[in-house]
């Protein structure tokens, strides 16, 4: 029996993983849950799941939560940031992190330093704290396991040789929406364009990033951290059809790659099991009836959000928290239709320029936490005073 | 430094492994060659990589090879089938099994019994005899390791997972240069038709066998063998492309493939070091320059040879040598064109038939070898007969 927190348990990564709980009461125990604001949901799934504890992290919500339901109270870690990273602090022996943006960071580094292993959606943590979260498992010896397709799918294949034997990781991406969109049609594409994604089903933040290959572009970094690659070797490959989610070639020249249908539930079984492979009951691929995979390669110019990443990568130190930032501004005032798809890049690309100064020696949170309140701030005065690159005003 | 000795070197993937041994004089020493009447070639070999021993396996070639050139007598293990075994036999790292047809076998055989890792490119040693062949790398320890796309592809993807795990193995075949012939066409395949193999440049039996797909058979059995997982549990399927060489599906539902350019000096490479991955300057794989990989179900009607290798499979026993011989007489009477290509399977399939006796319970050496026997007279007497199906004479 395995003792599950989930961080995160309303957002469709947490559901997904407590479809997979519900279907195996056998193999799983809940023992901490958290949610945002979307209370009611979080008081259906503390019905089914009677975990240890909760947290809240919408305080607002929380507060009108408890009051509503005071049985709740004994439970309630807490509301607000803090009282996720107590909820990662308890006896269990996996943290599912599916948490959205920078506020997945401190929890992941609460489970890690605990010694219990994270299987971990939020890209974030890795993104702007690569070396701290590294240090903190490197500590405890807990494990840092992707749910992601692709880092998922990296892991896997890594199986197939050694790791001195790693000559490029190559991470594949759909393409999103807009993979075959001139520069000129992505000018006029709108929020609800932006949300329809080919293959994945996923949350508005991740959508927006999928569309401008931002998501890409963090995962590279992600794969840095998580697998020990130099930026060099990690390859982007775009793959419409989702169905190769990342492939690893070898010293020898063999690739091996890990295929499956594009459901995030086999991520999450793999990481709430590896290095075990239980039988599931997922739909299986077929390949006769898939019939055709495509490959191209990555058009920087139309998708500028994945140099920016990986620039900022390479750079290291706070740039990548920069970059972070800068992006979920970016998307929230998109989604708000306060910001144009173009203007995506040229405001993160603003931010960083203006960063400017050079990368502190030794990360910590403190520096994170300036650099990520300050590129927010850069990024919303940009946005307030108009167009951040000059163009004619929004 | 691997010390090695190469069977079959004038043939196609033994020419190959003495391309890489050339390349790479720093790793491997050749300590013994075998040939079968290509004695100009294996004289030049001879001479650029001084083995201990040689042997010669058509005995008239030999001999007019060892009166011409009477300094090689030293070297020479002897002439025919038994001298193959004692080249096998040599003390050295690997013996590279690279022979055609059922003469494989025993060197197989001599090879792992002295203890000897076999990379095995020779199918029928599996195919006829895996039984016998599995009890005796068992009991002294040697491996087997595929020379061949899809099994060295198998033996990398299983390394994502434990055996147990193991749901399905996945062989890609490329569907020969007629996988799109209806069955009305196929009526008139001619000999030249049937040596133009779509991707792969190999020798004429082994071009035949793909061209009917009993080549894919025959490697189902092998995949047997070598994996021990039930027929149930193998697939076949096709892709053209040959750059997915074969895939695993696990009991999770991931799917592990290994991919590369379909070069054979891959595997050959790969069975050479095993598990190691040390760098190779082989031509690398770009998918993006691929753009496109197909898959299909396998037509068993059109190429009715793999289920009659399966079923021989299946029932076990002396039949996958019934088989395998009545095959090897069918294709040399198709390449002499004294067999129509359709005629290939009918001849088979009524060798078979004709064989109707329940298999002995216990494999050995004796009832392999009547089995050969028998199954040649029987298909050299239907060829002589006229066609082996009551069709009008050829």
């Amino acid at each position: 029996m395995k003792r599950v927190v989930v961080l995160g348990s309303t957002g469709s990564v947490g559901r997904q993983t407590l479809d997979i709980v519900r279907a195996h009461p056998e193999r799983f125990q809940v023992v901490g849950l958290s949610a945002g604001s979307n209370v009611d949901l979080l008081a259906q799934q503390i019905d089914e799941f009677e975990p240890q504890v909760f947290a809240i992290a919408d305080e607002a919500a929380g507060d009108e939560f408890l009051a509503r339901d005071r049985r709740l109270r004994s439970a309630c870690a807490g509301l607000g940031a803090t009282a996720l990273c107590d909820v990662a602090r308890v006896r269990a022996d996996i943290v599912v992190n599916a948490l959205l943006g920078y506020a997945g960071l401190e929890p992941t580094l609460a489970a890690l330093e605990a010694g219990t292993d994270v299987a971990l959606s939020n890209k974030e943590t890795l993104v702007v704290a690569g070396a701290l979260v590294r240090h903190a498992a490197d500590a405890t010896g807990a494990r840092i396991l992707p749910v992601d397709s692709e880092h998922s799918a990296i892991l896997q294949c890594l199986r197939a040789g050694e790791r001195r034997e790693v000559r490029r990781l190559i991470l594949t991406a759909s393409g999103g929406p807009f993979r075959t969109h001139s520069r000129e049609e992505m000018r006029r594409i709108t929020r609800q364009e932006a949300l329809r994604h080919p293959t994945w089903s996923m949350g508005a933040k991740i959508t927006v990033d999928s569309a401008t290959l931002m998501n890409k572009g963090l995962e590279v970094l992600e794969a840095h951290w998580l697998f020990d690659v130099e930026f060099d070797r990690i390859d982007i490959l775009v793959h419409p059809e989702s169905i190769v989610h990342s492939l690893v070639e070898f010293d020898d020249g063999s690739v091996i790659a890990q295929l499956g249908l594009p459901d995030m539930r086999l991520p999450i079984w793999y990481a709430l099991h590896a290095p075990a492979r239980p039988e599931a009951s997922f739909a299986t691929l077929d390949l006769a009836a898939v019939g055709r995979l495509h490959f191209e390669s990555l058009d920087h110019e139309r998708f500028p959000c994945v140099a920016l990443a990986i620039g900022a990568g390479r750079r290291g130190g706070v740039y990548p928290a920069i970059l972070n930032a800068a992006n979920e501004v970016a998307v929230a005032a998109f989604l708000d239709e306060r910001l144009r798809y173009l203007d995506i890049p040229d405001l993160i690309d603003t931010v960083l320029k203006e960063a400017g100064a050079p990368a502190p020696a030794r990360l910590d949170h403190g520096a994170i936490r300036d650099a990520d309140a300050w590129a927010r701030e850069v990024a919303t005065r940009h946005i307030l005073q108009g167009c951040p690159t000059g163009d004619p005003p929004c």
